[in-house]
């Protein structure tokens, strides 16, 4: 168990229950909707609920006058159906007095413009009256609310994720640089300033990088610090509540909700600040289940495999899309077991009751418009609320054991994206999923790392485009290798340091060494371009970038067979002290990735835990010792799985299964050894 | 006669001749060239002008000094050469000298831009000082010029339909809600304001739905409401000059001339003040003769039946298409027709001369830029000009007879079409279009109807997408379908109410019972995904939405084929009371909607007044008893119509005609029932 | 030898040395990484360095106070290892400092915003501070390195080509106006303000054309004026720099870099104030040879014939296209070799020295970030540089003699493209360079020419989409055509005077005459279609407009063969005085094309120099009498040259070549004829 918060009254609700409900409003509806929906939601078996997200306004409608009756009331009633609940912090979305009487509140975009109130999530992120009230509302909920009884846990704000560049944070980000840089000449030698004469006299000088300078599309490296200087603020912000809530509560899970766009926000710093780490899991249409998969593996990774909570998903249609598609049947339950197989402790849904207007009044919800039980959506998920009571015991809190890594680096997918060429092809999540997918396709566990993560557990260690590469990242690697480990690089590694300067010796720089190689330089494909790879058994295509390297001890396992560098290696292995490290010059179509995986897993003697035909995905995680594998079948066509001899228990079915279990589409088992 | 507005000089003029002729720019002319022009607008058959409308500065160079002798002059010529002439209000374009002394008279964008002198149409329509001097400007007009002989009628400004978002219009935006909602409470729960905590406490807090804060996209509820009141402020603006119009020549109609975009003003609203519509017909390259014939019968709906001008058409290229076509040969000729057959009581133009520059310079006019009547163009106007004349006692004001109704919504219209989801290819006026198509290819005439109209004289009604449903609309469409009638509503009808609400029990709400029926859930199909209607006689494709329903009682004819739901209901009929309403569930390709109106026009006994085959399209005015039929050939490889027994005069021809006459593309016939 | 300027120390540097070299910028450097670079520099064979273009701050860290301590050290570097330099003003790129203390320094955008400090090129053209820091700036450098042994010129700033829309540029364009047209009714008139009610009381009504009126794309005629205005602007700006660099350095010439995006500023203009002209030649991926060759005969022809310099091209991939390709091998030379054909006394570059960081960090350079000699890109600069060296004796300032002509307007491409209608497609380069090609198919040498030119010496013009025409420039075409020239037209020619009025007859204006025949109208075809053009040899397609046209004497050749008018002419020749004018109605294809040229080059006995196969380039310069040949194998599958019996030297490799010489692809031969 690594759940290290303590539960305040009854501590073994978060201990042993799969979280099962989801965001509510009570503030939208009247008291007759509210009690039906008790009986609703007791019918479905919901057992948490996330409230009051988005009503400052009714908790404060004038500046200092708080209005906590009517939320005394609903939390009453929640209670008395014995429900548990996160109480949310409504910081997402200030009041329109707020903005009336300090506009400064809002925020100023990327175009230039101060915004008026409207739409959620326009706050300035460093505004000192917004932190003032966020903070004193915190204040009022944790004195009032602290010690109820169905109180689960603090749900702070919603969704952070956006930027301001208005004069406070212009003020600030110039603070922040001198704190970084001490003087403004470090800053000048540091970001390269000479370049197209930014350089600074003073930090009075500092502007933020938005369209009025055209420096969030024309300075890279201005832009890389904003990105980081956002995220601090946007610590900050969090923090300025969490601190009381912690302080009120020590004993309860405080945290916010992340968006599934992961760019914005550092979520690797932001996890720091987390008790536990939610996320909303929103996949978008036509996106393969394994990008899902790579997700929730993400958000494990963030506290170093402490299992998390999928705080959102969608009950049926979304109405954002360009076309909302129905959820399928089966679907919603096939990705409630994704995530709880993949490190999730809870199945959480936005939204209990759909709005009747509003920009989301066609979002899904577990009740309708209809206002009915009646409905396919309503019976699937009573369906899995009914299931996953019995799951809490095994799941809540499991681990997950892994002997591959991938090292996934917020500051290099910001540098790649910021950057001008060599390709606006450049998508880092995609690039990282490339690599991933290989491995998930076999039923291979992962685990997402940061630049500075312990690396001594693993086996087997992906380098996808690490563009920013620390010296002391670059030493943990080397260690790596010469120990033993098998590390496999790609294009775009190695180039810049964390001010984003390239090394000034050639590519991969500090990784020269363990490589064996240099890049002389980089061809960009166009769209639908390819070259080919040559190996000894066999030729793959390419695209994308071809690195023209130069060996330097690294030995070439396959060559361009295209283009006027038709003929030069195009990956490689250097064996490095105990260790190899692959390099991966061009991007090749998954079938080399997949034969690559295979033989290095294999060199590694690592294997997936049963065999599966057919996109039939595996996890397991483990409690107190007991593995307890989730079997998910995403093919169409269906599949099927090969327990082999042992006998298993599937945990939803209560059936004993053996040998080959054929799996219908969006089939589900949960499995545990059967002892005896 | 419908024409209620009685003539001031030679009353005939309007009641007997089918207005020919166009906008004309004199103040942008030399004297030499409008005397040049006078002889070519005889020569054409030319009868009526309109101008000044962009002459402000030239009219008052000088706030409050008036300059009118170069008008006077004009009119003078024009009279002498027995022209009649709309005199347009100059209200459309306001001076350079009072952008400058005034800068608030300009709008500010949805961007959030206060505007500056330049391109037309930029005031705001809340301005006061603007208001102030188009109001003395109508006056001044209205005095020198109301008791002219030539004088036709008062055309204020030109094409309204722009909205402003500065803080006047937020200010009376404010007090148009308060009016609306009574309270601020009022108003919070009627626009459900909780909703990402938009809730007011007073009504200075309301903002305007812009780019500042996204409620122009994010809140669909408070854009529907600033349309309603940029609908309001347009009306506000125009009758601040008719009523001062009116009151000096009460004798004489004032109007508008609305823009061929339909969609930023509800028009429906517009003509409750218009003493006749004047319509701008500009087709978009591409689009069929069926939807210019469909908006042709929106005006003509919009004063319940009465006939309307088209007041500007293009008589050849126009400049504002991405690519511009020359109109063809007949071209002018086939529109003009479609038009008079279908209610309107001119054929006008816009221009009549060519501009030398400016950004309509390669705009097509009956005079071009080279000056000359020896043009293909001219000599087509020349040709129309000279029929038109023998026309105006058969068809001025004459009315159509329909026994089949659509009702078409504004507020519909902006509320499907603000809405975030379930399909972001939802475009109202092409789906109305795809219901108004079966019946036009059939020659049946259509009424379009409000959603207030009476509907006691129809047999068959059209409910295509009817989102929002007021109990009144509903109460009567029950009425009628208990009477007798035949109704056929669409996915996507009776979700809402008029604060765009949706309904807490299910969709169509108020019309669950007539229709035997309520909607679980819709799925949103793919561009290019299709389903399949299966019906007992044959399967159809279709495609857009899929609406999952659920029967009470409604009696199911067609069920979708593909998909998890697969043999569900998609199309259905409830016997209700001594009528029947049908639901389509989904959108289905042409030929069932051809099979379905095939059949219900059979049960209804509405059979088209002639057979004809080939793309021909036929439509009926009567005057005084008098039935005059409009015979369009618009098959590109011609077509023909059987005219059986009886004997018919050609008006245009003058020849007799009998049996089946065969038509060449662009062929025109104007029919009369030879007596003997 | 047409250099005009003497040079201070060496006076033969310039006279006989072929430039090669180009951007440094050591101020981004640290001394010892510029200790190296000058051996690296040397290694391959660079000569010139152009610097410091961004080192403003640097320069002047505080306002008024100097620092040139670091430029004087590396001057002495530069000199020492015996490079010369064009010193560069660094007033691309104002200070920071500057920005703070007078934010009007910075332009505002077309959108309306002011901009703050970032990005380069972000100053108010008409800022008196920015001019008068500028002006002192240049004083300062003048008066310290004007004398510098290695000095050969001064570089003004930085591709200009931004336009400012502020409120100082529009007090400044008011004025404009007003010196042009002298009084606001002048103005109004020929502006045609009464469009629209533009019309203007006052000049002080005067606003820029910007998204704030639309006027940007809505006043075709006051864009048009704004684009001379801001070319006027922009002159200024050289001439405030120019002047007193001239002042101190009589004997250099002082000069900008051209962008290569040729069309914001009238370069026929701004070449008048340049000593030679420079230009940046960085071709559009995919864009073919024919359309860099046109643009170096541009530039050629923008000081009537006189030599210029390439200041920039990559010596590698680039980084702002969307994919960067790199640079295949030898392709750096072909493109060196085709401008040095064409009229270049350089082949310079960006950069000498790849930067580590900024939004430029991955365009490539001489020295990568690599720092290293042995890269593919270095050796195959130092080759180029090795041959260069003994080329100057024979090319520098070397003229080109040609009898065929192209009149280039940027007035013409403006209005052209300012211009709603009649086809969005309309790309005015585009099209004289379809023109062009025919011509460079065949290595026919053309001129070209602007609309003020002298015609005398030529046999052949092409006027392609010349759509302002002035009085003086339309009876110098028709001496031309009387003095027995060949004159070929196209649509779209002389429809507008000076201020975009469309002529009163009808167009071709003032050549209707000339041409014999008058546009009735123009149909604009859309994207993919086409119509035939019959001639009585064979047909071809055509495409984009089809001018329907009336013969007044002309002849017609070729014949439309669909559409309502097909059987018409569109292709036509008027035989006027002892010459010939063809109009082309309509866009062919290019097979029309080069049946046309070769007809018309073989009536005018224009014949190419040599005969070649496949995509080979001929083009020829000459100095003191001695023809050199650039001959450079574009095509892929490699082509032949046929020298016939002569014999000839190639200075790259010395062999002497006689006979059918076969060329591999990128191929380079640089011949002179062996004397004896």
């Amino acid at each position: 168990m690594t759940q290290l918060y303590l539960m305040n009254n009854d501590s073994l609700f978060l201990k042993n229950t799969v979280l099962f409900g989801g965001d509510y409003n009570p503030d939208q509806w009247d008291r007759e909707t509210i009690q039906k929906d008790m009986a609703l939601f007791r019918e479905a078996g919901i057992n948490i609920l996330t409230f009051p997200v988005f009503a400052w306004t009714k908790l404060e409608p004038v500046e200092g006058r708080y209005c906590f009756a009517w939320l005394d009331e609903i939390i009453d009633l929640i209670e008395d159906n014995d429900f548990h609940f996160f109480l949310a912090t409504p910081a997402a979305a200030p009041p329109a007095w707020m903005s009336l009487q300090y506009p400064e509140v809002h925020l100023v975009d990327v175009q230039g413009r101060r915004k008026v109130h409207g739409s959620r999530t326009l706050f300035c992120l460093n505004s000192e009256k917004y932190r003032e009230r966020a903070a004193l509302m915190a204040e009022q909920l944790a004195g009032r609310y602290g010690k109820r009884k169905g109180l689960a846990g603090w749900h702070v704000a919603n969704e952070y994720g956006h930027y301001c560049y208005c004069g406070t944070c212009r003020t600030k980000f110039a603070g922040w640089l001198k704190n970084r840089y001490g003087s403004i000449d470090a800053l000048n030698r540091r970001l390269n300033t000479a370049f197209w004469n930014r350089t600074y006299t003073s930090f009075d000088e500092i502007m933020v990088p938005s369209e009025l300078n055209d420096d969030n599309v024309c300075d890279p490296a201005v832009m890389l610090a904003y990105q980081r200087f956002m995220t601090d603020s946007t610590l900050e912000c969090f923090q300025n509540e969490a601190r009381i809530l912690k302080k009120a509560t020590p004993e309860l899970p405080v945290f916010t909700n992340f968006s599934s766009n992961l760019k914005p926000l550092d979520l690797s710093r932001m996890a720091e600040a987390m008790d536990v780490i939610g996320w909303d899991n929103y996949p978008d249409p036509g996106s393969p289940p394994s990008f899902t998969a790579m997700t929730h593996d993400i958000m494990r990774g963030l506290k170093d495999g402490r299992s998390f909570y999928v705080m959102e998903q969608s009950p049926n249609q979304q109405n954002w899309q360009p076309y909302n598609k129905l959820k399928r049947p089966g679907e919603v339950r096939e990705l409630a077991y994704q995530g709880l197989g993949r490190g999730a402790d809870s199945s959480m849904y936005f939204q209990m009751r759909q709005s009747v207007s509003g920009v989301e009044k066609f979002h899904g919800a577990l009740i309708s418009h209809s206002g009915s039980s009646d409905t396919r959506i309503f019976r699937e998920m009573k369906q899995l609320g009914g299931e996953l009571k019995n799951l809490g015991k095994y799941i809540v809190g499991a681990e997950t054991c892994s002997e591959t890594g991938i090292i996934m680096d917020w500051e290099s997918w910001w540098a790649l994206e910021n950057s001008s060429g060599p390709s606006e092809s450049l998508d880092y999540l995609a690039e990282v999923h490339k690599y991933y997918a290989p491995l998930y396709r076999r039923n291979i566990p992962v685990d997402f790392l940061k630049p500075g993560s312990d690396l001594s557990k693993y086996k087997i260690i992906l380098l996808p485009l690490l563009y920013m590469l620390a010296p002391e990242t670059a030493e943990r690697l080397e260690r790596f290798v010469e120990n033993g480990g098998t590390l496999i690089a790609t294009y775009l590694t190695g180039y810049a340091d964390e001010d984003d300067r390239c090394v000034y010796e050639a590519y991969p720089g500090l990784l020269r060494k363990v490589f064996g190689l240099w890049v002389e330089e980089t061809d960009a494909l166009l769209p639908g371009e390819k070259n080919t790879i040559h190996t000894a058994k066999r030729e793959y295509s390419c695209d994308f970038l071809c690195d023209r390297i130069r060996l330097e001890g690294a030995e070439p396992l396959g060559f361009y067979g295209e283009d006027f560098y038709a003929g030069e290696p195009c990956f490689t292995v250097n064996h490095y002290g105990r260790g190899k490290a692959y390099y991966l010059a061009t991007r090749p179509e998954d079938p080399f990735l997949d034969d690559l995986s295979g033989q290095i897993l294999s060199e590694n003697k690592i294997r997936p835990p049963f065999s599966t035909e057919g996109e039939v995905e595996v996890s397991e995680r483990i409690r107190n010792g007991e593995q307890i594998w989730f079997v998910i079948c995403h093919d169409r066509d269906g599949g099927s799985i090969d327990l082999s001899a042992a006998v298993y228990e599937d945990l939803l079915s209560g059936k004993k299964l053996q040998g080959t279990i054929r799996l219908a589409a969006r089939d589900v088992l949960v499995l545990r050894t059967c002892i005896g």
